[in-house]
């Protein structure tokens, strides 16, 4: 089987070194600010990141994942969804994406904003935030379904 | 040095068969539709996956990166930039991000549409489109820039 073998660009610090302390589910709010350090090697490729306010974030569930598991109950509903269908950690590969708001750049130092990855975390490539989908036009499935259920109660 | 080692979850059939044939730069549409064909062993962390209109696709730029390049100059730019600052394949990870349309499910077939991948292109993870920004907070630095630039000619 082709594989493929991915090295870390850099490494968040976070305030967070538990997964207990990342707020999850529906309405959690990402407000925690950190620091994304990339590797000295790629310093030169960060030329002009500071024009954009905010970029994707890949990184690896490191030390989080438990390897694959196809249905999952997510924290924000009680009934179980594949995991395609949700952001758990349980992936087949470990692969996270956030979004996070640029603050600043001190050299290889990019000051984040928006966090949810615990102290320590590689990431694998950052990439502008360049467009968004209008809300309206998004449909959520479980997500919408369960948060209506909730709003019921 | 730690890595990652991630395998295919499935692949794109699309009709691009060669990059030349991919719309590029500012303004490009991205309409074209494929399937992503997941691999048999993932098929059930696909349940659920149609209640949601859209998808992030993380997908690996096969044979079609040519390795890392720390400043390359974009399609909608005469001026070079980090890598980190475009979506150029040059990157340290040959990892690439869409987000697409899902118009359907066969089984372990996704009906997508808004691809610009090649033909053949593994697919390392796909993961629901939960929420935007709202396009009157992003910054767009030098994307920006060389818009205004074009739009002054």
């Amino acid at each position: 089987m082709t594989t493929f073998n991915m090295r870390p660009i850099g490494f968040i610090h976070s305030p967070y070194t538990d997964t207990k302390q990342i707020p999850k589910g529906s309405g959690a709010k990402h407000e925690v600010e950190g620091v994304l350090e990339i590797e000295p090697e790629f310093e030169s490729g960060l030329m002009d990141v500071e024009g954009f306010s905010h970029f994707y974030v890949i990184w690896v569930f490191h030390n989080r994942s438990d390897g694959y598991v196809d249905r999952v109950s997510p924290p924000t509903d009680d009934r179980p969804h594949g995991v395609f269908a949700t952001r758990s950690p349980t992936r087949p590969n470990p692969i996270g994406l956030t979004v996070v708001e640029l603050l600043g750049r001190e050299g290889r130092k990019l000051r984040i904003k928006g966090l949810d990855m615990l102290d320590g975390t590689p990431v694998l490539d950052i990439k502008p935030y360049m467009s968004s989908l209008p809300p309206e036009s998004l449909k959520l499935g479980w997500y919408a379904e369960a948060q209506a259920r909730r709003d019921k109660k």
